[in-house]
């Protein structure tokens, strides 16, 4: 049977935990005040729900590293939470597949009404070493991920003295997207790595590079040319380097590959932010329903999913029309308010007393935060820039944080943080790492010789030369004694043996390889029947051709 | 040759970033300003000190989750801090051996007088299935992860309504140690668990438990018997189970095994905690200088080690000798005055003009919270229970932490702590998994039939029966149909095949065994030669004689 039972509470199941569904989940919690026949259940990954425009703040740690999030149980009262996953939704049969916690069996949902609002992930798939190596910045992990990176990058740049190579690797920061995002993002990196980077006794501040790199010839392209142009100013100033007209085209693991007017340039660093692409979530990418070109929910104005009576969709998920006909932009104060119709409208549905309202909100303006008490603000049609604006930014975000003790939490950060010194603790978390894709550009070393073993590869794609220093005939010269290609592995050597790396592998055509760590592929070779053996098999043939790894 | 170079500048090494070894580098930048012949360097394991007394306020959020600790860069402005650990020491030839960092490569630093302030750590090594399933509670990342798993419990607790057995697995949390550590974290783990646990619509209360383990006939042994009386009372009321005479034995990735007066007893829980044991830290364990029963070094009253002139221990991993002949407590106020007598004697030994000072600190007291404004306390020989223990313990400890700035933060949380919530924010880090170890006890499952399939098992030792629902014959009984034992693999045939599992494991005999997330086997068995045949063929040889997965 179709829905809930039959007699049974109505059920409304929400998707996604953002700020569209939250305030939608509050606003149907508001608008069926004293309706006990109607159940709310809300899906989402994480138990809080991330107040976007500040999350850049969790790089420099101006405010509590969990201020810039709610928790969803604080601002629910009524809903129910699920902090699982929804693997698969039937539309047919009215149900949500939801995804195993500790016990992995999977629970199946009925819903009477289904609002979809599950966001846009930044999606690195089909772009070179993207997925490998470069950071998104959409969640509090990734902003703690970005922090820890950074700082791990400072640390190891006051060790690492005599390795210039390196050094530049280390003391480069590249963010890619030159959006309110991507810019955001880049002011505040921006700012920590030099006010922190004076605590480093071996670094130079002149080592530093911070690169933001947009495709288009100015940044922040919604908002007028002159604000835009007073934000490169602004950025410039404090030492950001802007390559406009440049493309994030692949990265590697020790650098950035940008595609520009003349060609491709390779920016070495370690720490890589890309803002872009946000794609379609791939719950919404799997669903049989209409959709716009770049994978939106195709909705009417009352957000209701074209032909489908109880499937609604908001956020940055749907495409909502707006009066002229235009899309409404991705912004936290339109999904807002598409909760709070979203919720009515249900509501009507659920009595069978239309008419819906149709969604009718032209936005209150744009702002972004360019660091240093810098922003730039697009407000009831005014350009406000500097100072002012910037202090706008800060008390119209400060009042839309849900919760007054939250808010109160923030304010006071912001008052400390004008005297205080920014933090500068290295969270490293995480368990043990398991195996991972590294991508290599032609050129770049996998290792060297000499160097201690601590990984194993296996060669997916692509081709690398096994090289080894001339010792006889001097003249610091190399040979290049085999060269390997897909399926090969390498590296097994030196941990089987423990013994330094006896070769060098650089990769000839851009390659892709399975890495596995020495304390992973320790335990994996000791326990899994015939993968020491296989491994010892390319070792023994290896050793008598004379090769080498 | 031995130490530096002649004529350069003499070099003064510190291994260990705690209270002991901070405070040694701050008190030797002190001690030696002026003198810039003489180089100091320090090597940590985190670019922080963590002050291990507030530590257990992480757990409920109340101060800011990196306010506990303090950035050794901040505390240190001469010293070189290099965020590494240290491999090995040669006491020999002076140097140490430093871990590679990003770039895979050793260093070897000499130096002139070495200072050994390492700590110690929880190791549960040897004791059976503790690596695997419990926490210690030493560093800041300890403290995050139990906060992360507390809220995931709460978290699946409220979704898995209607599996008993798995909610009293969640909504139990056992605490082992009933010392100053442990007793610290059960009373903010208790506080912490009740107050949120409102916030869950589907728990009640009741089923919430709360246990201290203690081996000794009370907690708090290093204090006066009153004071130890008083302390369980309080933690009693407030809801804590003690659970005295009792030893933690072994545990599960679904209990507690302790041995107690009337032998073994399981307790249900997914949360364990362990404070103990506090063995020498591996650095220490592995030097072939003198040392007491329980691998402290031996040092005299100066803090030298014994017959080596330029090698000194202070902080936990030393037994320092006091006036009456026993060895000083491992707390930090002792570590802190270490740390200037240390700095003391080296300069000079360094100057050359001796005699050097011994050590003579009899302690202040002795403090230990718990929670809801209550605390014990023994200064100057009086016994404080209660608020006025409390407030004595956060204001002494507000005055001990390093920096203003710091102290400000830390005062205006408790301020804001007085009116707001305690926060709720699951902070998911960390990135793939990779294999890990697990061990289960008789009759415990390891997965049940008809249940999605996430890992792949290998039988390390032990054994185990694979079960099978009876279809024909009915009854609802079950049928042993294989006896798993070390070596044989389990599991692989639901990921294989994308199927549920067609049979239930359970363990038979204790037994360990390596555990593969589907991801990474998903990885391995794609690219590894031969991984992917090896586990089919048993596939394959498992169909044909009609056994299961």
């Amino acid at each position: 049977m179709n829905g809930t039972e039959t007699g049974a509470k109505k059920r409304v199941v929400i998707v996604g935990g953002g700020f569209a569904g939250a305030y939608a989940a509050q606003a149907l919690e508001r608008t069926l005040r004293g309706r006990d026949d109607v159940e709310l259940l809300l899906f989402c990954r994480e138990n809080y729900t991330v107040f976007q425009p500040m999350l850049p703040e969790v790089i420099s740690g101006t405010i509590g590293l969990t201020d810039v999030v709610t928790p969803l149980r604080r601002m629910l009262k009524r809903t129910h939470v699920h902090v699982r996953e929804i693997e698969s939704i039937d539309v047919a049969n009215k149900t949500v597949s939801v995804a195993a916690g500790f016990r992995p069996h999977a629970h199946v949902q009925p819903y009477d009404h289904l609002v979809l609002a599950p966001g846009t992930v930044t999606d690195f798939r089909g772009l070179t070493g993207l997925p490998e190596h470069a950071l998104p910045f959409k969640n509090l992990a990734d902003a703690l991920e970005l922090r820890s990176r950074v700082i791990r990058a400072l640390e190891e740049a006051d060790v690492e003295g005599d390795d210039p190579e390196l050094r530049r690797q280390l003391l480069t920061f590249v963010v890619a997207g030159g959006g309110f995002s991507g810019v955001e993002v880049v002011a505040e990196l921006n700012d920590f790595v030099r006010h922190v980077a004076k605590l480093y006794r071996r670094i130079d501040p002149r080592e530093i590079r911070v690169v933001l790199v947009h495709a288009q010839d100015r940044i922040l392209p919604e908002m007028k040319p002159k604000l835009g142009a007073f934000a490169q100013k602004i950025l410039r100033r404090a030492g950001v380097e802007l390559m406009l007209g440049y493309r994030l085209h692949a990265a590697t693991g020790e650098s950035a590959v940008l595609a520009g007017p003349e060609g491709r340039v390779h920016v070495p660093t370690k720490t890589l932010v890309s803002t872009i692409p946000a794609s379609p979530h791939p719950l919404v990418d799997s669903l049989a329903l209409p959709k716009t070109k770049n994978g939106r929910l195709i909705v009417d104005g009352t957000l209701r999913v074209k032909e489908h009576d109880d499937v609604w969709a908001l956020g940055d998920c749907a495409s909502v029309p707006t009066r002229d006909g235009s899309p409404c932009p991705p912004t936290a104060q339109h999904a807002t308010r598409q909760a709070k119709l979203v919720a009515e409208n249900i509501a009507a549905a659920l009595a069978g007393d239309g008419p819906l309202r149709t969604f009718d909100f032209k936005g209150l303006g744009k702002m972004g935060s360019l660091g240093r008490r810098k922003a730039v603000a697009e407000i009831f049609g005014l350009s406000i820039s500097g100072f002012l604006a910037w202090f706008l930014w800060r008390t119209i975000y400060l009042a839309k944080m849900p919760g007054w003790g939250r808010r109160l939490k923030v304010a006071t950060s912001w008052t400390l943080d004008l005297f205080l010194e920014p933090e500068l603790v290295e969270l490293r978390l995480g368990g043990a790492g398991g195996a991972v894709h590294e991508h290599f550009e032609p050129g770049q070393k996998v290792f060297s010789e000499g160097e201690l073993g601590d990984r194993v590869y296996i060669l997916l794609s692509g081709r690398a030369e096994v090289v080894r220093r001339q010792i006889d005939g001097g003249g610091g010269g190399e040979q290049t004694v085999a060269v390997l290609g897909p399926g090969e592995c390498f590296g097994e050597m030196a941990l089987l043996e423990s013994a330094p790396r006896n070769a060098t592998i650089r990769c000839v055509e851009p390659m892709t390889v399975l890495s596995i760590p020495k304390r992973e592929f320790g335990l994996l070779a000791a326990n899994v029947p015939g993968l020491r053996a296989s491994f010892e098999q390319v070792n023994a043939r290896r050793l008598a051709q004379g090769a080498v790894q």
